[in-house]
């Protein structure tokens, strides 16, 4: 079908008062029967008109609601919105802050979507990372949707969703690249990009008022391990014919030049290897970076090693992705962790999470000597082929200094290259620009900082500054094809996940967390006859997390003495007001205590009615 | 006197039962009236006898005892004693780690020198940071020894008193480069250095057993905003009549290359100064770094700017440095920051601390919109002259972000080029130990992988494996010139300071204050008359950074039930054992609130008399 008449068919639809697609639910994932690609609804390039005759050419509007990932590192989610027809690109989890004390994950608030699930089309999912997928399953049990994405994408999503008893209720559709998804008046294109995970795709999104393009994840790799080039050809085409809006990855707009091709650390591995003859050698890496894993495979096989693998992440992603083709590993390669006994040390790799050191990982484990069937010694040769994500620097050195204290010889400098990004670098991102061409330009996937570097190159590859726009999670961005603005917000935020509990950890419990953390408390239990409100036990103080009581006891008796001196100064009808004796009390102790120690324990008095 | 005498003088001396050496104490410092260097004992290169005839030639040992800085970063402290004499080279602190919650401090443990007083003849310090400095007043209040070290470093030292109400209790005693301090049997001979601090000195300890070097914090810089070039030469003397043990700084071990000139830093300030044309500049630095400040001051001047200076400690360290003649600073430069509204932006520079992103810097509260004077606008060219210290990476960050929001320009990339290490890199360090040649090279100031790094350089340089000792903090290292070994331990750790408390806050209010971080607390309170052993009051139960309450009605409820049945199970026996009681209480609502919320908070079960 030509690009207008698809276009003109798009736009129809979104005028009828268009009803929730039928969606089929069957409990084992598909192939999405899918048509071919639609083509863009209008060159913009080419149009030049005066202000009136465009805003006679005002299309059905289409909104652009992020819901994470704009402000931030992590929980990635967009909701895209035309006529009566919504869908959602991508749920991802954010790791907390120091700040957020016990908190497991956070995820985004998910008000907007559940207040208009009825419009809700389904989800696409542009690749298998934590911070695009984590929060699916919160996601789910809010609204069951349908959900969209390459194979690797949801044999990952699958894994997650059986942790959540989820599994076998959700409708899970696995799209090819190229191929696109009906959602409502809108489609949604799928185009292979390289990332570090196989299957990751950007997407073309051919909406009534225009095309718009979102990168997810990318990186440019002319020489990938697997699954070829990024579709550069494609995302060339969608500009050449008009797109409206790009949204693009801005993690590395700070870093100059090219982000190296993924076969560099196949090279640095083979001298590695080739320095590691006679022991043993232990790789750190993300489970997820299967092309790294197959490099470490496929050197290990040149070289005559086996393979062990360790970490429970670890064991769950090779399986996946032997299962489903995405390593190809020779038979007898992989040996169980049981038998490593039977080789010795320069026949054998050890593949491993924990490179980026946390604490109950299998490398931290096997560094701190808490490992069941790894012991480091002088005879291991340890690899940590990651670079520590921000935040996690002294948790690696850590290990790092554990593993060495051993007498192991580990490589983990920037300079040994046994690292490379998954995100593409500024030249990469001015490239994705001059290709797509976009009327407008949303950053996406980054912090204040990235978003604005990234607005600074696109100044530089010629876009008009207020063509630019840096959103904020919650905006809600519209464009009809002639302007794009920010028309309002959507409820927006982090929803904190500890244990069982999502969103019940909220700022005040944080508060009184973050208090307890930094000078522990202290508790006064007095006991009161309501009869003739007397004093009949107590004060007796409790502290935890403040000093170490024994070594204490006069501080904690003085503090009791000055207790007993303002309690005696109450009179009876004082004593029967047990919100301003607890207050006193409070006072009394506080001040006594923050003057002979300089702390501020939280401070609990609890009168007890007799 | 030639080499040979001084050093039987020396060796002479350390066989009479030596007293303390009787120190003045004026209350103000005081310059050392110093003899020339002693020669060093020994040379060792040229010593090629039989093993019988070496031991024949042992000399009085002396011992190497580092109390803080290997292993670790930060509270560097060495002690160095040979028969009844004791010295001390610097007390710095190091900030707390992640797991240190509510620590403001961390000190060395002074059980050894405290155990040993009546032998200590003083302290050296090598320079001002806080890391070497930063636990002398800690140490002074528990033994007042004399303090040696140079012009500014004692200054700065004498700021630091003042805070601990120390000041004119100390004998404070200004010492110059390549001049010595006797210590009892040994003298110490101030060896000039380049770091990120005027007045840096590397030590020669001139001991009966022979030379040790210690470099102190230092970095080879050709071309010095001032002060001159390290003393490279004296180093090489030292080297050429023979060293018996190098202790050399191990920061930047793992960085190859060398380390560039500060100059560097004011080549890209004129860059930038023309980049920011018409802009007000701020700049953030360490308040310690006096040749960047002097390079600031000198662009301004040069571009016909004033500076205004935010920041208690920026504000201390420029008025100090201007009164000793550190800073050579035109009259009307640097004006009143009341003053800054007569001029315009273009005319105007800030200097100001938060170049770590510390949360109380004036920096940072210029970004977040808390500061009174400063207003953040896109008319700001903001630099951060300085690398984030690994663990404040996200701190930083976050100001970056919060700048960039406010519309100013921020320049914080290392491309940039405005910063510069203070320490030594590989090829730096390699250069050390080709002049100084040690029979024995201890690496210093530095986690375990930094000290493995430079010994790995030592063995580059040629020198023995079993000639390289890595230490840990308490080792007793001693050497009679024949040879070197680890004879004992000492006492030594760290000491956390909390407020006023020093050594108050261990594991034990670390761990509480962990547990009540990450899931709060709930406090179950009870009632019971002694006489019948019956319940009188409650359970009532009251958390605190657990969940949100007022959401959590029914949980809570139910923990009451819980709690209740349990209780009525209980007989009168069970009841008077109070122990008892509380664990099962304890029991109890865990296991109903992990099963529930998969959750473990602190329970504090309390029992009241009544």
């Amino acid at each position: 079908m030509p690009a207008e008449l698809v276009s003109e068919k798009l736009e129809k639809q979104s005028k009828k008062k268009s009803k929730p697609e039928a969606v089929q639910a069957p409990a084992v994932t598909k192939i999405v029967s899918a048509e071919s690609a639609p083509q863009p609804a209008v060159r913009h390039a080419s149009v030049q008109k005066t202000q009136k005759e465009r805003a006679s050419r005002a299309k059905t509007p289409v909104r652009i609601i992020p819901l994470g990932g704009l402000g931030e590192i992590g929980k990635n989610m967009t909701v895209i919105e035309c006529a009566n027809d919504m869908f959602i690109i991508d749920c991802g989890l954010a790791f907390p802050d120091a700040e957020m004390l016990g908190v497991d994950l956070v995820i985004p608030d998910f008000t907007y979507v559940e207040r208009n699930a009825e419009r809700l089309r389904g989800i696409v999912l542009t690749h298998g990372h934590e911070d695009h997928i984590g929060g699916l399953a919160y996601l789910l049990k809010k609204v069951n949707i349908p959900v969209y994405g390459t194979r690797l994408t949801l044999a990952l999503v699958e894994a997650k969703l059986k942790e959540h008893q989820l599994n076998g209720k959700v409708n899970l559709n696995i799209v090819e690249p190229r191929k696109t998804i009906r959602m409502g008046c809108m489609a949604v294109e799928l185009i292979h990009v390289n990332h570090s995970i196989p299957d990751a795709v950007g997407l073309a999104i051919h909406t009534p008022a225009g095309v718009l393009v979102h990168t997810g994840d990318f990186k440019v790799d002319y020489s990938p391990i697997d699954g070829g080039i990024i579709d550069l050809g494609r995302f060339g085409e969608l500009g050449s014919r008009g797109v409206l809006a790009l949204m693009a990855d801005s993690t590395n707009a700070e870093r100059p030049g090219y982000t190296p091709t993924e076969r560099k650390v196949g090279e640095s591995f083979d001298k590695l290897f080739a320095a590691a003859e006679g022991k043993r050698i232990i790789i750190a890496t993300f489970s997820s970076n299967i092309h790294r894993i197959q490099q470490i495979i496929d050197c290990a096989e040149n070289n005559g090693r086996k393979v062990a693998v360790f970490g429970r992440s670890m064991v769950n992603v090779i399986t996946i992705a032997r299962e489903l083709g995405y390593l190809d590993v020779m038979d007898g390669t992989i040996i169980d962790i049981d038998l490593m006994n039977r080789y010795s040390a320069d026949q054998i790799v050890l593949i491993t999470t924990g490179s980026q050191g946390e604490p109950m990982s299998a490398l931290t484990r096997m560094a701190m000597g808490d490992h069941k069937k790894v012991n480091i010694t002088p005879q291991d040769f340890i690899i940590i082929s990651a670079t520590p994500i921000p935040g996690n620097e002294k948790y690696v050195t850590r290990v790092v200094n554990e593993l060495m204290k051993s007498g192991a010889h580990v490589v983990y400098e920037r300079m040994y290259e046994v690292h490379v990004s998954g995100h593409a670098c500024q030249e990469e991102l001015k490239l994705m620009l001059a290709l797509t061409k976009p009327k407008y330009f949303i950053p996406v996937h980054g912090e204040y900082k990235h978003l604005k570097k990234h607005a600074e190159l696109a100044l530089e590859t010629g876009m008009q500054r207020d063509h630019i726009l840096i959103g904020q999670i919650g905006d809600i961005i519209e464009t009809n094809g002639i302007d794009m603005k920010i028309t309002g917000q959507a409820p927006a935020g982090r929803v904190l996940v500890d244990g069982l509990g999502v969103g019940d950890v909220g700022s005040i419990v944080l508060r009184d967390r973050k208090h307890l953390a930094q000078d522990g408390l202290i508790i006064i239990v007095l006991g009161i006859n309501r009869s003739d409100n007397e004093i009949v036990s107590g004060p007796e103080l409790i502290s935890r997390g403040f000093v170490y009581v024994r070594e204490s006891e006069e501080l904690m008796e003085e503090a009791r003495n000055r207790l007993n001196d303002a309690l005696d100064r109450c009179s009876a009808h004082e004593l029967r007001d047990w919100n301003a004796l607890k207050g006193r009390m409070r006072d009394v102790l506080s001040d006594y205590i923050f003057e002979t120690t300089k702390r501020s324990p939280m401070i609990l008095p609890i009168i007890m009615e007799v």
